[in-house]
């Protein structure tokens, strides 16, 4: 069953889910033949609202996804989710049978589910989520959720798609709220205190308002701290309204195109290196030279670093300095 | 103050903290000048035993991180330890003041302790965290720790860099133990369930029993599950014995080799994808020409992937497909 690009490009644009799933696998597998389908997209897509919702495992993450996606398909809105969490129902949480709680989103033509499941994959998962957020932008989808664990190098760069972040975080978090600290709070235009009918939930709030009277942060956006059930949904049109407040904000306020400077600046240098790599590799290796390779390694007759400036010579790269 | 290459790996090789220390800043700020030193010492390295320690924020890994450097040093072996996690004492964690514990590390001729503060850093923390495990290794350290938090790819791919990893779980984790499904367990060496004196300990020992019993291991390897309380030391003999058990187990079995090959591999591949990345963009990359290629992408006149292949057929790229 072969599509021509342009019928496939077709499809994907008139929002079929199916052109959609096989597009995402497509780039999720890699190779060189989703580079033409992606070049044509880029120009069929940028109007989607692009939403990181990043917490810790054990935070309601994929149920607050949910219940998003449910109220923004009320407001009869295109939504794509793109679950990057291996703990997610989508992915790994799978085991737990959470999976029958999306039924409803899976059986409806104007939400778009999909888990990007490529742990261990070589140029890491940012690249792979950023061309499943433009495929679904490409779609039609008003809104794209990607729901990533707000731990790790990874994970913050995956916040960095998206236009607007919201950290999720739950009562009684204790030292974990330090994790946040280092590098993903800083990242937050939004705030979700979820499971907020447990005890503690002013106390995490409080623990913010601190930290947040500290940071240095804009003047013009008062970052908002909401709480949400997601279980019962109490709170979430509340976070809606929130979002699309910050997303008025930032289409007025130099942020808006600051961040989407930003953010092409940093998927254009990870496709960079991603692109480098694959032909590199493509050129000079086969399993045999990579073991001879490794061997010497392992002998320690020849260092890393000789054997790599050797493959980039023998590659065809004008010799430089380095 | 400058030292010659020669004068400099000499340093190193004599155990010198502030050598060591200076050789480590030197790589993590990256850029040519490491790379003959990297290229030198790899040639007097080989002999460190490392060990990489990872667990979900709050498992108190920092402390038992610790307290197996201060046994290692009981037993007269050189220590290094480095700290990827954003949690630790060692990088962010010290606004708790938990960097007092590790004064008497601190102070200790035979211990190195190093935090890889690299988060946002292009080129992951992989590579890094090698490069800093090499000098150690150099160094004359007998055994290197490697602290990371378990969740994401970066620390999935930290730990491969280890002859030994050690997974730590704590009682009441609750659904958090599915996110070590996902990835972390198949990487476990030894298990060790922290905090053992709280109630619970049993039942998360039962729970990773009935995975090991299901998930494909090695049949001649039983993987250990070790009961410690850090803060007390109780449990972290038992612990280095377990360790040194697993250590013979590799000087005789042929995963010792595999794993030693698989590193040299992943290593390998990382390296070529970062020298490339940074030779292409010394050339072809001042700020000027970034800032005219995202200005292009943000209007849309060219899509991201036709900018990329133009800058590779810049740098000299010997054309071919893709």
């Amino acid at each position: 069953m072969s599509h021509s690009l342009d019928e496939q490009v077709e499809n994907i644009c008139s929002g079929d889910r199916r052109a959609v799933a096989r597009a995402i696998s497509q780039v999720e597998n890699g190779g060189p033949s989703s580079i033409p389908l992606l070049k044509t997209l880029f120009h069929k897509a940028g109007r989607a609202f692009v939403i990181g919702i990043t917490g810790s495992p054990g935070a309601g993450k994929s149920t607050l996804v949910e219940k998003l996606a449910t109220e923004y398909r009320r407001q009869n809105k295109r939504v794509g989710i793109v679950a990057v969490d291996p703990t997610s129902p989508f992915s790994g949480g799978a085991i737990l049978g959470d999976r029958i709680r999306m039924q409803a989103l899976a059986n409806d033509d104007g939400a778009y589910i999909r888990s990007m499941a490529t742990r261990g994959q070589l140029g890491g998962l940012a690249p792979a989520a950023y061309d499943a957020t433009l495929i679904l932008d490409a779609a039609g989808c008003d809104v794209v959720l990607i729901e990533t664990v707000g731990v790790g190098q990874d994970e913050v760069e995956i916040a960095r798609l998206a236009d607007a972040t919201v950290v999720m975080l739950v009562p009684g978090m204790g030292d974990d709220i330090q994790t946040f600290k280092a590098g993903i709070m800083e990242i937050a235009d939004l705030f979700v205190i979820n499971k907020a009918d447990q005890p503690g939930a002013e106390q995490v709030k409080n623990e913010i308002k601190l930290m947040l009277s500290v940071a240095p942060r804009s003047a013009d956006w008062q970052t908002p701290i909401l709480k949400t059930v997601a279980t019962t949904g109490e709170g979430v049109c509340g976070l809606v309204e929130a979002v699309e407040s910050f997303r008025h904000f930032l289409e007025s306020h130099p942020m808006g195109a600051d961040r989407r400077r930003e953010r092409a600046r940093l998927h254009l240098l990870a496709l960079l290196r991603q692109r480098l790599f694959e032909r590199v590799a493509r050129q000079q290796f086969d399993k045999q030279s990579i073991d001879r390779y490794v061997g010497d390694i392992l002998e320690r007759l020849r260092d890393p670093h000789s054997i790599v400036e050797e493959i980039m010579e023998a590659s065809g790269f004008r010799s430089g300095s380095v």
